[in-house]
């Protein structure tokens, strides 16, 4: 016996978030019972459209309610000849905020990791073939992770364009700029010494 | 633009949620559309039963969706001579986690704050002054926190139970257990001072 029915669920259902542990569920909880109660209803009604509504692109993967995301269905990127292959949808917005890139995405909602069962299907990556296959993609950009899976995933990724004898890029790792050296870890400094550029 | 109107209104949403900023709601959207989609449509409906039938224990005001909550419906607990008063429900929670209390409680769902318009009625004093009157009440143990506001709150119950020739305590605040000295705040050390008993 903790509290009612009702209110012991609602704490239960609030840990499926990531990061909420049983204090911060409880804590989430009371606020929404004592004050946000129109915020809470509405956050029930979002989470239920989207939770039944929203699936992927049909042309880049990311999650859309709709056939193609927003992106892809613009006139003026939804065809552009470069894509930008990307881990995650979070990947997407961050570089959509950075505001430099104008070409479309291709997001492989994970990257490759044998052990988990995730295969080239997981990742969509006939999809991927298809957009190579077609013609359109004069270069691929690879963004995924700078991580042992990411890189083995861009490596696979790597060989299928040049299948289609389509240019293939990494992006660059090194010291972001305005890090401060001495904070870098090692891993970072050795790409940044790899992928130096004369100047 | 940034993502289909359905996911961005999901990460809006989850704003709503206490200690939750535009990151993490990402983060917690993108987890339930990727991998707890039941978990997300339970939550969604946890959510909205929650709020919209969650209302107060008749008794003593903490969340529940009956007229009385568990421990006011206990025959055992229901009619304790001993009320215990609290903030929160969060605070009937930690002492009923400790499981030394054995009577019943009150609770304010917050302290005297008049620049904030909380006042007795805002926190349920006529409701305890019933109980108090009621006669089958010989002990108030004060639970509030050691705040400024908590302590007026405190003070004020008190009077009113000294009105009704009710015995009045407040629990005591010290030095935790298992704390170390040099690592208490001033104040909890000084109410430890002031609450010194012989030995
Ligand atoms: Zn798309
Ligand atoms: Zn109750």
């Amino acid at each position: 016996m903790k509290f009612s029915p009702l209110v012991d669920d609602l704490i239960q259902s609030l840990r499926c978030l990531p990061g909420v542990g049983p204090k911060s569920a409880q804590r989430m909880a009371f606020q929404l019972l004592e004050r946000e109660r129109k915020a809470g209803q509405k956050l029930a009604s979002a989470l239920a459209s989207a939770m039944s509504d929203v699936g992927h692109c049909t042309a880049c993967r990311t999650f859309t309610e709709e056939t193609h995301c927003p992106i892809c269905a613009s006139s003026r990127r939804g065809h552009s000849d470069l894509i930008c292959v990307v881990e995650t949808p979070a990947d997407v917005l961050a570089i959509e905020a950075g505001g430099h890139f104008s070409g479309r995405y291709f997001v492989l909602l994970g990257h490759l990791s044998p052990l988990d069962g995730v295969g080239p299907d997981e990742l969509g990556l006939s999809l991927l073939a298809q957009h190579l296959a077609g013609g359109e993609v004069s270069e691929l950009i690879l963004a995924t992770n700078p991580t042992v899976e990411g890189d083995a995933t861009a490596h696979y990724i790597a060989d299928m364009a040049k299948k289609h004898n389509i240019k293939v890029s990494r992006i660059a790792h090194g010291v972001p700029v305005g890090g401060e050296l001495e904070y870098v870890d090692s891993t970072t400094l050795a790409l940044s010494f790899n992928g130096r550029l004369p100047i």
